[in-house]
């Protein structure tokens, strides 16, 4: 049996071209541009990589070019490869040409779209686990789909083909009950953290590590967190930890995901396109102002120059704004504004 | 047994005056304006009263105004009472003091702020009627408390106590499954619906009435579409439900329940003070606007005049206020804002 | 322009063969049955559909079906195709197949999976508007995707392509709204109810008609109540709603959607396959379970026997297996039993 | 200025006496028993003490008693007095008379049941700190009350008045972003966790203590944990959050909140009494195993015995039961059963 899988997985973006095809050189120097920075691990056509909105053929490329680039010239970074396809049988027949080009696990979200219940989402997992050529890795988001509860993934867990479970629904309490009940039972199971903003106390309370789509933007201050607490200078870590945040909130708030971390891509100087989910106009605009925060934000770590104007000093914040427009609505308000 | 509760009953408005306190003569002055307008009964102390907001004592003042209103000078109006106090012991005290003042029926939620299993929900109620004097009203809002569920009326509908199902939970589905699991038990249940924008389709459903706050406001309205209703003018009772909903949106969005109403209360003259619940400089003004909205849609109805400067022209609206604020944004816009 | 649409609209499930493949002498055979039993017009690749669970291919391969048996032999019965594909280019493209096919219009759920503002939701319906050669059908069920709220319905609704609502929310005071925000602005929008238990109300009150899938296993009931309310018999109309209930939450709750549906069918003669999504031993046992109480409640219509055995008494109830588990409970009850 | 609040603080369950009232001595010997193992302070009347289910009087005398035991004989264990009451006036005359008594500070939730803006909300904490003659701790518990937003913290967290936030919210993200925005602005404010499963990550990130219902039930497991994790020995403490986890689990779920934290206080040898909110017969044959359960959880720290018969083996488990069920089932089942 292969290693455990630990440390930090990058679940990155898929760059397009200007006819809204993948874009497959941009996405080569992505994953080069990973490596070369240290990251443990890909993980392709995670919810960052908006598997959803990419074609059956798309996703099977994008694994591909990735399991080429992270094997080539001696490399031999493990791929998580995300495996969801829209139903058990298509599914297993990603997996397995997954496992014939050499990718380390899949990773697969329980079934969305409908609610399930939990029997059905374990006989899911089970006849998957029974026939895939690959090991799984649970992946927990039920945000946008059905939940994995801890009772269904201990029922899971002495299958040896399931090796481990991503958790991104953001709730510590349930990381830990998940070790608590799953370690005695099988020690080599990997618990990844999906939520970013927690990464370090998880690892610090035993977690394996984490798929941390801020890894794709700023891979250099990840690793470096990462490796702080491997090498047990935790007090460094933390700091670190608190420094992402801010950056973090920016890439997931305000706009729709993943926008937030297509702009930091395009920051790092890669050429995204435009995203597979057409933006308003307004949405555009506000994220042409995001992407303007994030290089700030990035700036202050020293990975890209402060954006043309600089970063000092906002020059408007939401109070003043909310002055001016209360101003306004009282100088026009009447009639029948609700 | 009395007869079954059918019909509009008025979730009235609290008044208070300028220390703070029920204003005792406008909460009688309210009590007739509804009764002279035909309301079939009231129902002091519901969420729109602000229960929660009261101290027990002062509830207690405000069902014995109310009852006293409502039985003087030969009038036999029925009161339905909300009864909820902190524990068991208090509520039935209260309880019993209801049915000692005369009142109708006592309304009651499942307990609030801990949710609960429908076994204790079920406890609760049984407990209650076994040891009340009054009959009781079931009051159903998971929005704020526990649910009822359909199975535990079910369990409780053959208590000679328990009367009927007053269902603020704006889920029209469970309306109707709940009618036709519990009316073949008992024939004698009532269904009040405390949803108004599907009164008049409950009642086409054979629902038996509703507790609408908007009758405190309109009870003018409101007593018309039901008569229409209960006359067979189907059509003429459509056109007014779909006329409500305008005002009945105004007073229910935009600001925090139920501050729409209480401006609705004092566009029809009554003198309300200023709510328990204090209100920031800009709700305050938001309940402004929204006072002068609600007086253009009451004038509508014809029941009152039209605020100065009238109402048919909206002098701004929301899409010149967003084209403002984006210039301001341009202008200033820049450094961190996010 | 086309007719509005409006009547009952059937959202079929899909039949599987043996191996899992679309078996499509029975698709036809289905909609044959429907057609025959005087239903409006089909709903192919809706949510009872499965639309999720097949892939692109075999969705198209279900709408030719369903277009050539809705068009053939003289009849015109309208389709509405389902037309949600993985981004907007594919799903493009299958809107002008389906144009090209007959189709009468295309169902469009908002993008589902990742939470978008409605803002990029409305500007998702406005692209395929503009660029599609088919009639758009909006259809909002937040339970499953991205809502479309009535404020982006107000602001696409007078696009020419876009020519009416599916709401499946089940949120009878939101189909109100819509309907009163929308109808003074295009007189011919449809507002079409995908809420089985509120057909009828949403009928009086003006609704257009709906995709109710109930009306796959019993065409011949929904019919009857549809054509009574056209017909002005309202009271009878009322009574079938009523009867409906039990059969609408038989098929709804207790089993993973649509195997209710699944087993309706079955009960009415169809060879449906086991669906796409894998059912536990245990479920599968609910599932017929279920699929004998679901033939009961068909029978009390008088279109199919009752079961052997017949429907007379339920032999156990679950009050009756509670005190057993209670009795078990307390016979071998204790240690660490949580 | 005092001292910034920081350590354990037990927001213990309220004992009664078999007519229903408050169990007075066996109060103080609870308050007793926790400082004596060490707490750093007393919580009364939080949510474990369901304040919502005493009357405003019983509030009252709770805190006298908490804070005369707390101070007696020399002691000075500060007291955080759950302070809310239905309006801002009572709450206000309830802070007040604590400060009398010399209580360290008021913990206050944001106003329950109506759903707020958080516009209010700070309107309200704002007025209630410019009014108080005590300092202020913010409780946010969005499961049962409006949510404090980061936002309105932030707006708040510069009076002197607010000295800190107790969070129940579960979620560890907004701990984590909470700090992240407050600490640079105000770097004496507390930042308690009020979710057991997470104290010693909350610590380790730069939380200042707790508010932890298990340190009622097992004071010495939580003050050693507290304690070790000081004293810089983490693996030790890591340890014990992780054993702490099964009984915080047992204790949290599976029956009513708080009944599972007044069995724990059972066990440890205290006349609880029954709750306010009465059980039903089958909730209380839960809340009997529960204890039993409690008990050996506790017996594995060595604080208590084990219970008679002992922990070793469990006689009868989930899946038993359900095989036994799935019998009658088959044996019996048929006719209407769903």
């Amino acid at each position: 049996m292969s290693h455990k899988i630990e440390g930090i997985f990058c679940p990155h973006v898929i760059p397009l071209d200007h006819q809204d095809r993948l874009n497959e050189s941009e996405l080569r120097r992505i994953i080069d541009f990973l490596i070369e920075r240290g990251i443990t691990g890909i993980y392709p056509n995670g919810s960052t990589g908006e598997f959803t909105r990419m074609t059956h053929t798309e996703r099977r490329r994008i694994i591909e070019i990735v399991q080429e680039q992270a094997s080539r010239a001696g490399r031999d970074v493990p791929v998580l490869a995300g495996a969801y396809e829209a139903n058990i049988e298509v599914t297993l027949d990603a997996l397995n040409y997954y496992a014939d080009l050499g990718c380390r696990a899949g990773a697969l979200i329980a079934p969305h779209y409908y609610k399930m219940s939990q029997e059905n989402v374990r006989t899911y997992f089970e006849e998957v686990a029974n026939r895939a050529q690959i090991d799984i890795v649970l992946y927990n988001i039920p945000q946008f789909s059905n939940e994995i509860s801890i009772d269904t993934i201990e029922q899971l867990c002495q299958h040896p083909r399931i090796i481990g479970i991503k958790d991104s629904s953001r709730d510590m309490p349930r990381f830990l009950a998940t070790i608590n009940r799953i370690r005695p039972k099988r020690s080599d199971f990997s618990f990844l953290v999906g939520c970013e903003e927690i990464l370090l106390p998880t690892l610090m309370m035993g977690g394996d590590g984490g798929t941390i789509a801020t890894s794709g933007v700023v891979p250099e201050v990840v690793m470096k967190l990462y490796n702080l607490y491997r090498a047990g200078h935790h007090d460094e870590a933390i700091k670190i930890q608190y420094q992402m945040l801010d950056l973090i909130e920016a890439m997931l708030n305000g706009v729709d995901f993943p926008e937030g971390f297509r702009s930091g891509m395009t920051v790092r100087g890669f050429d995204m396109g435009r995203g597979r989910q057409h933006q308003s106009a307004r949405s555009q605009l506000d994220i042409d102002r995001l992407t303007r925060t994030i290089q700030c934000l990035i700036a202050e770590h020293g990975l890209v120059s402060e954006p043309p104007g600089g970063c000092g000093i906002s020059q408007v914040d939401d109070q003043t704004i909310q002055a001016i427009v209360s101003q306004v609505v009282e100088r026009f308000g009447g009639g029948k504004l609700a």
